[in-house]
Order: C-alpha cells, then sequence, then structure tokens
C-alpha cells in the first residue's frame, strides 16, 4: 500500500485517496476521538490540526492523512467536500470559516462539530452561503467515553445534507441507527446540544446536592459510594451521571483534595439566557449555572455586603481579612 | 397440596406453612407487586390488607397466605417473624406499629417500607424496644418497574435485622448481590431514600425545564420524543427518567390534554427540611419543590400582590378576575 | 430674537421663547408627569407626541409648546438644542433616533429616558456621534408618583451633556441636590437602572412570599393590611414597596379579585442576562424573575412533563384536561 | 408600701417602687436599650441579667433597679407582673421559663421577647398557663438603632396581655401609635416576625446581587456608594436597608477587608421551613438562605462532585488542593 503523509506538501499523485471527500479540523480530546472512531469504522479521513505533531501522531495510529494547512487538507479531498470542525467555539472557529470560505466550493459542505452558539450558526450558515457552502452544525455529547461507546449527536441543517453526513452519523453514533438525529434546520443541532447541556448542569447539581446531604450528615456514617453503586440498580436516580459518580466515590468518598471550584461552559450559560429570552421558567438550570459562579467566589461581593448589612442594622460582628 | 385462604379464620392445622416467617402488611400499588415478586422468587409470605379482598385476589395469583386481620398474619408466622409495612406513612403505620406491638413478641422484627420520615423511624424503633421488637426501616425504589426490573432497597437497622432481611433483599432487589443496601442505624434507610427523591425532583424538574425550551422553541419544529430517544444513546444525560420520557414523549408530544399540575410527597419536603437544618445550600431541590407548589396554585397570592405593587408604583394594568 | 412656529398651535410671536433649547418626546404616563414636573419648577419646553392631541393638552394645561412633528419641535428648539425621548424602548425609539438624526446637528445633545438597554444606547450613540450629536442615557425611576415627589434619574454620557442636563435634573430630581446622579459614561445610566430594577424585582418578590405565608397561616387568622403598616414602623423591612403594599393590603387584603399574573418587563430580563454574561451570581433576582414567567403559564409545558414522568415510573394519577 | 430589697444595688427604702411591675431579664444589645429607651420615656423598671455588672451599669445609668437573680426580681415587682424576656433562643430561654414558673403566680405575664421559634411559643404557653400564667410572645424589629428610632414590635397574646403591655409598646414603639400591634393569638407575634426576617433575607440578597453586578461592570467605573445614596431619593427601591448600605458604600466601596461569610439565623431557617410546610413557593427567601449557608463554605462538598463528575464524562481538568 503506497501512502505518504507528507503527501499534502508533495504534488505526488495519491490514487487511493481519490474518494476521500470528509476534513476533520481539530484534533483535541474530542475530534482526536472521533478520528479513531472512524478510523476503526473503516474510514478513511483527511486531519488537520493547529499543531501538526498531533495530526501526524494520530494519523500514523489510524492510517488517516495528516495535512498541514487547511488548504492541504481541502486539495487532500474530492469534491463535493465535507470538512467538519471541532474547534474551540468563538475565535477559532470563526478563523477557520474566514478561511476556508475561499479555499471551497459550491456544493461543499463545513459542518461545526464544537459546543458553538446556535445564533452564531445562523450567522455562519449565511456567510457560508454567500459561497455556494452548504452548512451544518453539530451538538456531539459522550466525551471521552464516545471512542469506546459511541457519540451521540445532533445536527441541524438542509436535507442533503443530512443525506451526505449520515454515513459518517453511523459510523461516530453508538449503533447505526441509535444515537444520532437530524434535528432540523441549521442551529438546530446546537440549540438541542446546548438544551442538553443546561440539563446536564442541573442533573448534576442536583445529585451534588444530595450527596452533600448524605456525607455531612451526623450520626448516620453513610458509605456514599455504596450508596452510588446501589441505586444504579433499579433507582429511580440511575443514570449514566451516577455511574460516574459511583466510580469515583468508591475511591475517594471524601474528597478531601478537591477543590470547591466548578467551572462552567458556554452551553450552560446560553441554556439559562435562551429561558429568560423565552420567558420559560428554568430556575434549576440557572441555578445550577449559578452555584458554580458562587463556587467560583464571584458570589463574594454580595457575601461582604450582605455582613455589612447585618452589621449596619444589627451590630451584628462580621469576620475580618483573616480568611 | 393443601392450602386454604380462609385458614386464618380457622383452627385447621397448615403443615406447608410452618416455616414461614415473613408477613407483608399493605397492599397496594408497591405491596402488591413486592408480593409477587417474592412468589416469582419461590418464597411465601403472609399477606394482610385493609381490604381483604385484595388480599385474597394477590393470595390466589401468587400462592400467598391471606390474612384478614393483623393478629392473623402474626399467628400464621413462625416466630421470629418479619413484619413488613407497606402502608401509607402517617395514621397508618402509626395505627399499625401500635397494634401490632401487643401482638408480636422479642425476637421478631418490623419493617417499615414505606416512605416515612426518618425521625419517625427512630421514635419507632424505640416504641418497639420498648416490647422487645426489633424494627427496621427500608427505603424501596422502583415504583411500577419493580416487579419486572427488582426493586432498589436501602434500609437501616441493626445488623442482626439486616441478616434476617437479606434473602428477602435478594429476592426483591434486581440482582441477588445488586440494588440492596444496609445503609447503616434505624432511620438511615428512610434518610437514604428520601434524598434519592429529592435527587429525583432535581433531576425531573431539569429534564422538565429543558424539554420545555425545545417544545416551545420557534422556528425549529423540534420533535421532542425523537430528541429524548437520542439522548438515549451516548448522551451524558441518560438515564431511567429520560428512557420514561421518551416513550411517553414519542405518543404525545404535545401533551395538550394534560394539566399542568404536579402532586409532591413528603420525601421531596423532607428533603428541603433537611439542607435547610443541616445548614447545607440544596437550592435544586428546593426549587424543584417549589415549582411543583407553584403549579398547584400556591403561588397565587403572591403573584397577585406583585400585580398590585406593579399598579402602585407603576400605574401599571392589572388583570382582573376573568381568568 | 423674533421667531415663529407655524407648527404651533397659535400664529402669535412668541417672543419668550428666543432662549428654550429643550424638547420633550413622549408623552405617556412618564413623559406627560415629567413635563408637568418641569412647568411647576418654571421651565418652559416643548413637546412632541405621536398623538398630538395629548401635547396640545398638556400644553395647554403646562404652558409648554405642542409641536406636531419632530421636524417642528427641532425647529423650535434653539441651538445647541436638548432633545429628551420617552418613548417605549424598540421600535419607536430607533425610528425616533433615526428621524431626529438628519434635524439635528453638531451641538446638539439626545437624551433616551425611557427604559433602553445599556448595549442599545452604545450603539444609538455611535450612530448619533456620526452626525455630530451628543448622547445620553436616562434611567428614570419614580413611577406615577414622580410628579409629587421627584424622579430619581440615573444618567449616562459626556461630562459636556451632564453639565448641559444639570438644571433640568435639578428639576426633575426631589431635591436639586438629591435623587440625580451623572453615573459615567454612556450606557452606564441605563445600566444603573436596569439593575434597580433587577433589585426591584427581588424586593418585590420577597414581600409577596412573606405576605402569602402570612395570609395562608392557619389559627392566627392575620391582618396583613394592618402588619405591613406596623412595619413600615422602625423595622428592617421599611421601604416604598411596603408603604405601597400597606395601602392596598389595608383596602383589600384577600386580593381575591386580582389575576395571579404578573407581567415582566426588558429590564428585569436584562439584569438577569447581565448576571449570566458577568459570571456574577443573581439567584434571587433570577427567580423573581422566573416566578413571574410561571406566574404567566410558562412553565405549564414543565409542569406536565412532571405530571407525566411521575405517571412513568409511580403510576400516579395525572389531572386530565378538567381544568 | 415599703418594700426593701437586699437583692438591689442600695439597703435603702424604695416607696417609689410600689408600683413597679415590669422585669426585664436579659440585657444584651436589644435588652440594653430596650431599658434605656423605657428610662427615657419616663418608666422604671427591674432589670437582671446573667452577668449582675451588666445590669449594675444599666441601672445606673438608667434608674432601673438592678436584681441579682430572677427571683429577686420576681420579688421587687408588684403582682400582677409582666417579665419581659430578652434572651437567646433556645436553651437560655427555656431555663428563665423554668426557674420562673414557681416564682411567678396567677395572674401574672411572661413575655418572651427574643427571636424565638412560634412552635416554642405554642409549647411555652402552655406550659406556662399550667401554672396559670399568662404568656405572650414579642417580635421586635430594629435593631441597633431601636433606641432612637424606637422598636416595631408584634405580639401575639391574650386580649388581657395586650391591654396590659400596651402601656410599654407605646413607650418602645417609634410612637404611641405606630411601630407596635397585637398581632393574634400566642405564637402570632413571633409568626410575624419570623416572616419579616424571611422577607430581610431576600431584601438584603436582592440588594447585594445588584451591587455586586455594577461593582463588578467593566467599563463604567461605577460610584456604588454615590448609586446607593442616589436610590433614596425617589426610586423604587428606597427602604432603610439601602439607607445602611448608602452608609457603608460611601465609606467603603470596595469592601476589601471583609470576608465573604454571613451568618445566618433561626428566624431565615425558619421561614424556609415554613414555606416548605405551608406548600407556598417561596424561592427567593430560600435562595437567600442558601445563598448564606454557600458563603459559609457548606457548597463545598457539592461543588467538589461537580468537578469530579465533569472530570469522569469529559477529561474536565479539576482543580487541586492548592487553595
Amino acid at each position: 500500500m503506497l501512502r505518504r503523509h507528507d503527501c499534502c506538501d508533495t504534488q505526488d499523485v495519491i490514487p487511493e485517496e481519490s474518494s476521500m471527500e470528509f476534513g476533520l479540523v481539530g484534533l483535541g480530546r474530542m475530534g482526536g476521538n472521533m478520528a479513531r472512531r472512524l478510523a476503526r469504522k473503516g474510514m478513511r479521513i483527511a486531519l488537520h490540526n493547529r499543531s501538526h505533531e498531533v495530526s501526524a501522531a494520530i494519523a500514523a495510529e489510524t492510517g488517516h492523512l495528516a495535512c498541514a494547512s487547511l488548504a492541504d487538507l481541502v486539495a487532500a479531498l474530492q469534491a463535493p467536500r465535507i470538512v467538519w470542525l471541532m474547534l474551540p467555539a468563538g475565535e477559532a472557529t470563526e478563523q477557520a470559516l474566514q478561511a476556508l470560505a475561499p479555499l471551497l466550493g459550491a456544493g461543499d459542505l463545513v459542518v461545526d462539530g464544537a459546543n458553538a452558539y446556535y445564533k452564531d450558526d445562523q450567522r455562519h450558515a449565511a456567510m457560508m452561503a454567500a459561497h455556494g457552502i452548504d452548512y451544518a452544525d453539530a451538538g456531539v455529547s459522550g466525551g471521552v467515553w464516545g471512542l469506546e461507546n459511541g457519540y451521540c449527536i445532533m445536527f441541524g441543517g438542509s436535507e442533503a445534507a443530512a443525506a451526505r453526513l449520515q454515513p459518517y452519523m453511523e459510523a461516530l453514533a453508538p449503533t447505526p441507527t441509535e444515537g444520532w438525529l437530524h434535528t432540523g434546520p441549521v442551529g438546530s443541532g446546537h440549540f438541542v446540544k446546548m438544551v442538553h447541556n443546561g440539563i446536564e448542569y442541573g442533573m448534576m447539581q442536583a445529585l451534588a446536592e444530595g450527596f452533600a446531604l448524605m456525607k455531612n450528615k451526623p450520626g448516620f456514617d453513610l458509605d456514599v459510594g455504596a450508596i452510588a453503586e446501589l441505586w444504579r440498580h433499579g433507582s429511580v436516580v440511575r443514570s449514566w451521571l451516577l455511574d460516574l459518580s459511583a466510580d469515583f466515590l468508591a475511591q475517594d468518598p471524601a474528597l478531601e483534595t478537591i477543590q470547591p471550584f466548578v467551572a462552567d461552559s458556554g452551553e450552560g450559560r446560553w441554556t439559562a439566557l435562551e429561558a429568560i429570552e423565552q420567558g420559560i421558567p428554568a430556575p434549576v438550570m440557572s441555578l445550577a449555572l449559578m452555584m458554580r459562579f458562587a463556587s467560583q467566589g464571584k458570589g463574594d461581593y454580595a457575601a461582604k455586603m450582605l455582613a455589612k448589612m447585618r452589621q449596619g442594622f444589627g451590630g451584628h460582628a462580621i469576620k475580618g481579612t483573616e480568611k
């Protein structure tokens, strides 16, 4: 078999790639494993990553084609092409789309598979449409477990885009018929993924609150790891998040070395914004987000004001700066 | 085989029941199916229900022994007995315990398997201990699906009680080794079940909020049933509550004939009380409970006051009684 | 200087208008009373309203000058002019600014005094700056009571704008030195007003929740009107919102004829959005907003889902469509 | 009538005490100032405090009578007596009531003026009634400012108790006719005070959240002290809590030396419990309480679990123990 991974820097003929249509840009935690899963399913794709060593390593591992630039990646694909972006939402995705617009042509399809805001998709689709390029947005769930279990993918775009993406969905999803869905028009994929993450925030917070009440309960000396494992079998709250919790609580129920700091992400915030914009109450999602803000120390000024007000009206002592 | 279901009213010898030690009191939705599951596992127990027809019917179906009174049930069991109550928490359970106290003797074990408040267990255990009777409390999850899938059971009590209950746990749980746990001292079983339900409230509310945002979203015409089904495969929010939602949303995504009224139960309230008593923040559980109160119209007076305040300072119109 | 405005209600020469520099556009509940308050303070201004009858009536009452069009209003003012808009935020304000841009000239100042989003101010200021027109944004609190008590005004803009606005602030505010503030650059006035309203939402909800707990309390038969009046004197919660509540609760503590529907406004939503964008927890403001959504029936789909989930796992009855 | 109290600071005959009927027990921040205010209004009462030096000092300052023991205090009063307790709720109050029961007699009246739980009042009233002693419960608001401004007092008890307390209410309240109220039966005074404090929690949190959003806002450099002062004049949120905030924010807007730790009290918790028990949504009060818990670090375990879950499904880094 003839294959050259430095191909993109050469003019050599690469006959076996003649039918390669799918390029993946961005090989981080998610993108890298998606490339691996596609390889396992017998697909061959072109890869590009900001750091070429990453592309080269994954190409060596998978048999995919590493391309040093977006232009190389586009050149390596046969039209009509599919270019799937797995870049950080925001600046990186924005730049890639602007770079791709002149490189791609009519009939090509760009898919943003990162955690983008659905309103940006609508803007991006219009931007690409001006170049005759089709656009789809895909929300991908599954995290680091997707490689083994398959990804849960929800994507928005035209019927034509959906038809072209179907073989890749069948490979990436847990089974060919389960775990992927064409949700509707452009933006709807990321919208559904956004709401998914909002629900995730609420579920996580509910679990965390409950385990905190159990861990803190005097007198019962509860084994929270055993309880999490218990609930995995037949309880109403059985869930994948509980499965994960059972794993780490069995090993370390006290969590003493963990800092009580919880990062938040765009999708959690966007879901909360969406609720306000729609005028639909979503108190649990919103509160789950705000408890993360609080864990980051972002509620400190408010707490200081409360301490001062209490001092102001009741003469209550306030703690000083000893913290 | 000789068996008489009117046995308890007679003095006839019932030889094959000589080793029967377990009586189940209360054959509602939960208790009835638990009786059936024990029968399927080859166990034979005595049954009692306020309405004897129910006992008789389940006895006919299962081969268990129907007893017309608590006294008959106690008489039908060989000491040391286990009497498991599946009665509504509160008055019914209270009365049954008071009736059982003089009927049972040293070495017998009473188990409250209903959704009782763990503080009541501590009181009940002392009450029974005064008669030399052991006491355990069991929280049982699994709902109407427990018959087929097995129940998830968490129980509190002495080591001796746990040892005696083990065979029944192995039969009731999804598998002999999974889905049941001796959580600690008396009260701890219902405490853990209480927190389980608090988590359930939060998870349910998170899911409901998310689906509401999707159903209401203009422009995307989302198929919420298909999305629920999608998420069952590989997503972070996959869970049994999602499985159930996928079922009913596939059939009726609009839910137009359902009234937006959500009942709440003791356990949801007790978990919220517990958070306050422990001084542990549980905003998501608490809010999930309060949204149920709001769905019951219990926030109406506050809403009226807000409308009046707005009128008071801004001259804003308020809606009248046309509703 | 002699000037004639054929636009106006009279053909007479109006010499005393030679120094009129201030025009007020939009004579609704807020604008109309602001015009009246300025008249009481001895100021004379030009008025314009979509419906000229309103302008004419207020002009007749106050001695101000009613102008039938924006062009007339501009023509009636001596440069450098101040044109203060009290129009609904959004379309109406947008159109007025676009109409004013070509009519006004370098050195003129436009003030948006309505409840606008501070991000729109920043865009509007740039839009007007392109025509050499200065721009300020003013948040005005005080509602229907402002005419008598004076308005609380917070405005953003340049130092020059602040200097020009000072005489009008001194007249509109409760006292010349209290109740008005130049908060900072353009946008800051409406930002501060937005947060003010967010706080207002939280305070209102806190009061409403408390009175609901008292009104509903069995056994005490509390006189909520008397309690509101009581707390006005020496309590920690004394406040203007309590004053208003005492008024209406004294007359109608049961609120039976009021519909439990609470409208929400842009500023409540914007404050909640701001908290999310800043990543600062604002649970009370956000919840107060969401309880208004719930009062509008916007939580009904979520409630229906909860009822269905309960039915799904526990066989719990759900209410039908009888409501 | 001649009476000698060897208990007291003097051996002199004290004829003017012949009509002294009112004893105050507990001279902390609240009780001490209440004693002073009664003195300013020309009333003379008996004092008792655990530490006699405090009693003696206040007696010296006010002309009241310092008594070294409860028995002395009772002996110093002419029947029918009023003994008003301003002790910490819980143990201290419980002990005082038990000590007073045999000392007092039929027709005497005990008032608990501390921040007690209304359910305890109902129990205490029954306890005292068994000795023929009347009982009233008084919620007292006003904090350290009550001495100057007067206290806002809401009390529950019999009509007879109310009649006897009226002269003291007229002296303690801001004016003889404003700021005190007989709210209803025993328990209702503390119930109303409890709800008052719940509202206070919500209002405080609303203000704190708003000022946090302003202080943190980039680009505007807002002067939060000036804004608080501004809003005191004519705004919808004007309130005593805002007055206090304006005071301390003017001096120290950054609050850098204050620790973000907010204590909570029984009344805040009881109000949240009450909402759950009544089944009335009180999300703002409840959240305000829970944000205080969070400020105390009581949400840390939940936050740690969230960080671990994120790591579990997404491989997200978690912060270590460097904090």
